[in-house]
């Protein structure tokens, strides 16, 4: 039987900030990717998004980002390869320790927005998040772009010693070459639910896509991302689960299959 | 032989800033405070101050604070016990981390500034500050006041199930209670540096102090507080280690001997 | 022909992080109190919000805090009087700047939070504000609480030379003594739309308000604080214009009748 | 008689931190530029360096950066035309408070760190940082890069109706074609002391400096950077002062002869 994993960004609210849906969207996920207070989050909110997770059977990551609140860690930041590591090391270990106090065990790490990008485009920013997560803990798992464009990412993940997990997004269109469709293209993100879930679940049975020209290409990946922004995406995660569970795909964390 | 401790709060720097002489004093010293990036401090300066640490066999403790880098963790912040709590269990975490990076445990935690004067004057915040310590490991050491002034602090810390170590400081004026005199109290601090090594000493060996009003009180302590903000602070601590060692009072890190 | 403001605290999103309902409210108000980017706010909200605030003749306010995004500016910090008066000439200049780039002008000062707070307890506090608004611009206005319990920050403000403004809250519950009641105690806060919308009324016609034990106190007040947070908030705004409109009293910015 | 004005970065410090020495360098300099808090400086740092330029005559300018404390402005980072332009708006306007608090004016604008680099390549950006000006105040000068590479920059700020002051680096060797040697290449900065003076004579009584090939090359410029990081800087700060004097160059504020 198939296992898929299914990841969602959680715990990015701030203060009196709220972002996303959390108390819904975790339920229907297997995989949570933790802010860690430097683009989102905050200690009150690390706390009880861990135990949100805890109490509902969701593995937790941490999701590390530039030091950039105010730009939502969305931006590049011209930083070192040193200061990567260290900020890397520093957000894991934050996180890290709130799973201490709810009993549990970080589970994987998963770089944000313009980090995660930086660190596809970038093999020395991979390797330095690689080298932040193999440095404070050798057993994480290292969640990295699947497809063509993330091989080199994951590559270095694998050299370093982590066991690296692919991801791949059902709602965002792949290149024939199974890279993921730049943003700034039409039909960069596929916003009808149904065709989404579709993906999601040829993703997750055949590790396969169907590529923006027509084509069924490749694409291995052990979770898929998915969103909790709005009670649409809601719904849409739900709808993702229902197919997947009605055509024998098991959905569960990533730590129980990889 | 008598044992004693000296800490000194380091890693204060951040960024392009540089504050404290801590390559120097770290050759004087047994354990380091090191500032978690709240009040001070930042990843490149604790991983440097972590690796610094190790080569000189001192001690690694976290020195968490309120989120004031503006006004280096000095001022009261109004937070709940919760926020205390929460903003203590990152901070530690995020010091542990660079402790395994390193190969090396984190040891002790003594809360910073605004922070450590209100644990000592609230009780509920000292139990907030011992339950994140506690939360995230149980074996950290709690550095706590030493004098009457400390003791419900070291008590909470006791009850939790911590071990407390009492802190007590040689350049500072203690009344024939036993407590620190303020601050806003003439010859509150005292700078004459034979007058503090010679403090150094009783603390040290004899477990007592001459308080302001020449009497000798108890003063119990297995860590002693000193300073490397300047070319002269580095130069007391040298001198009270000195001072130490000719009277056969052994100075290591606490977690040799407390 | 009684005239009254209406103000609302505005621009208080972040980066992100939506919050209020500003496009909302500002149709329904005539002043608005602007963050500063230090408790909520940053640049490009107050760009949006000044020019939203022009665009529907709504008067400018600055609305500085304590530097506490975290905390939102509600959590009191102990800072120095000086501390207060240079935070505050930085945030109203801030905001002045962005007045000027959209071709209008500053028009008041209302400090945030425990900020406010703060001021209307302590009477230094109240001076460092007041020193900060008229060092930076003496034509500015100061909005300080209406009743007993504001009198020393009101009469500081005007011993400076500064214009004031007294603030009711229509939505808060008085004592007979002409003071907010505690939020501690039950029915601090007024939810009945209805009710709150005849207080506004009283207020602003009669210069008079209902006190917890029944008896009408006066209560003088030139501007009445409204919230804009939720639909239901703003809902509420814009039946205390209509009962005010039907009941004679002319709602628009304070410059135009204080 | 020829004139120039000497510019030096000041007000870099920030709370406990001090970065600087501008008590001293404040003396022989004519103009300073001021950070706003962004990379550097706090509101006391800003209130006590605008109050020691007025005291010394000294013009003053803003010295607006990235929102990058942690980094001090100097790694770049993927902001938008319009945040560039929100946020030096931002940073001008708590300036311009302080000159008001202390009865002087703001004077100048110049960009700071990579944001002033990145201006220098980008024309859009330096349109952004113009637009920011004129935005606040059309009378402010805008401090723009002399020689070839700064053409551009300058340009832009002269097309949106700024008065543009070049600015040269004494201690940096431009290439034949009048741009800065890149720091990546050695000898890009330029350390002997007498060497530096002769250059910053030479820029300001002839317009002309001495490439790195021998060859001498026009270079007009208005203002020269110096520095008052450490004692041999600040040496070398009234060695060219005195250089100038001999030999009949008046140094002066920026606004007293552009």
């Amino acid at each position: 039987m198939k296992a898929i994993d299914l990841n969602s960004d959680m715990g990015e609210s701030f203060g009196a900030y709220k972002l996303g849906m959390d108390e819904e969207v975790i339920k229907h996920i297997t995989s949570a990717n933790i802010a860690c207070g430097w683009h989102a989050g905050d200690p009150a909110v690390m706390d009880k998004t861990v135990k949100m997770a805890v109490d509902h059977g969701v593995g937790i990551g941490a999701h590390p980002g530039y030091p950039d609140l105010l730009g939502f860690g969305r931006r590049n930041m011209n930083c070192t390869l040193k200061d990567v590591r260290d900020y890397l090391v520093y957000q894991i270990g934050a996180l890290e320790a709130f799973c201490k106090v709810h009993g549990t065990r970080l589970c994987h790490v998963k770089p944000h927005g313009a980090l995660y990008l930086t660190a596809v485009e970038n093999q020395e920013v991979a390797r330095a998040v690689a080298g932040a997560i193999v440095g404070v803990n050798p057993d994480l798992f290292y969640v990295a772009l699947a497809g063509k464009k993330g091989e080199r990412m994951r590559k270095i993940g694998q050299e370093v010693g982590l066991k690296v997990v692919y991801e791949a997004f059902p709602d965002r269109a792949y290149t024939p070459e199974g890279n993921l469709l730049s943003r700034k293209l039409p039909g960069a993100v596929i916003k009808d639910p149904e065709t989404v879930s579709k993906r999601a679940l040829k993703m997750a049975k055949e590790g396969r896509v169907i590529a923006v020209d027509g084509t069924t290409i490749p694409l291995e990946a052990q979770t898929l991302c998915v969103h909790g922004d709005t009670p649409t995406a809601v719904d849409l995660v739900k709808s993702i689960r229902r197919i997947l569970k009605e055509n024998s795909v098991e959905v569960k964390p990533m730590a129980k299959f990889v």
